[in-house]
């Protein structure tokens, strides 16, 4: 397992981390599997969609906080439940097959690290399992 | 990895792909293990859920497009920004546990391809990887 | 695979088993990979979160209740369409890294069986997979 540092800038936030992750799997020599990105925080999440325009993930995190609003009735003191909940309906973590030492990812697709409650310092794990 | 050809034919559509799924894992011949599905689209996803009875995925599909409605203020000019989110949603993957060579699924649970943006010719990846 | 019983006690409820998971990954004996968990309902999920401030939880069901509200036009007769959808939206399963024979959870994180059409008997299937 590998454990990469990040950093974010903004509140919420998508950022590409696909390049990231393929650097870690190719390190890893596996030939084929799957390779699972996992995200150790309760206020990110990992997701995988479009970057070729940079609307997509713009209109994702709109909805989301639409749906999820960051000022709202919680009761959790510290005021970042909506990134919580966020959080819950991305998911910790994303599972992508491995072919020849790569990720075996759709033309559009790509894997995003997603801040719902940032500027912070984040930390992904990245393991690879053998299909043997 | 297995890749599995699907059509859909409505813009947004749950397809039980069960069976593709378990005819897949069934000629991996693995004993037991785990097999993930793998959507390699960024306005489709994956998802398991009920299809004894055919308003449970009619439902899940309308209370999606209410809280991401389809046409509604987003910046992505192809117009399918709400595809997007939901595939956000949803997930591009399902991880079931295999054991005899089945897909160990619970009564009421079925695999279905979640479109979002169709009719459109589709995809779907099949990995299967062995306990040991 | 092991398979553990839960029984919930309110319609909407997380409730924490990552203690339980930890004793199935220790019984499992395996030094490093991951740890599948997977719920067979389709009106439960699992989850990772924060456990830390009991509000948090409390939070993410309110939120998830407020855009998917129990009481709603449906057209599923058995009046639970509501837990349908939030059980796809959390999802069936979870993965997360093993290292020395334990699970490599963040500083907050959780693991949650998450019931939104309870209370009910209910059960969570645990597989592990060696990274060797």
């Amino acid at each position: 397992m590998k454990i990469m540092n990040l950093s974010t800038k903004s509140r919420s936030e998508m950022l590409d981390i696909t390049a990231l992750v393929q650097k870690s799997v190719a390190e890893n020599k596996i030939n084929k599997g799957i390779c699972v990105v996992f995200v150790p925080h309760t206020t990110a999440a990992v997701t995988i969609n479009e970057n070729a325009d940079p609307d997509v993930p713009f209109d994702i995190l709109a909805s989301l906080e639409k749906i999820i609003p960051f000022h709202a009735q919680y009761r959790h003191a510290e005021g970042n439940s909506a990134a919580h909940a966020k959080a819950a309906l991305l998911g910790a973590s994303q599972v992508i097959p491995v072919e020849n030492g790569r990720l075996v990812l759709g033309t559009w697709q790509a894997v995003f690290f997603c801040e719902f409650d940032g500027p912070r310092s984040r930390k992904i794990f990245i393991s690879t399992i053998a299909e043997d």
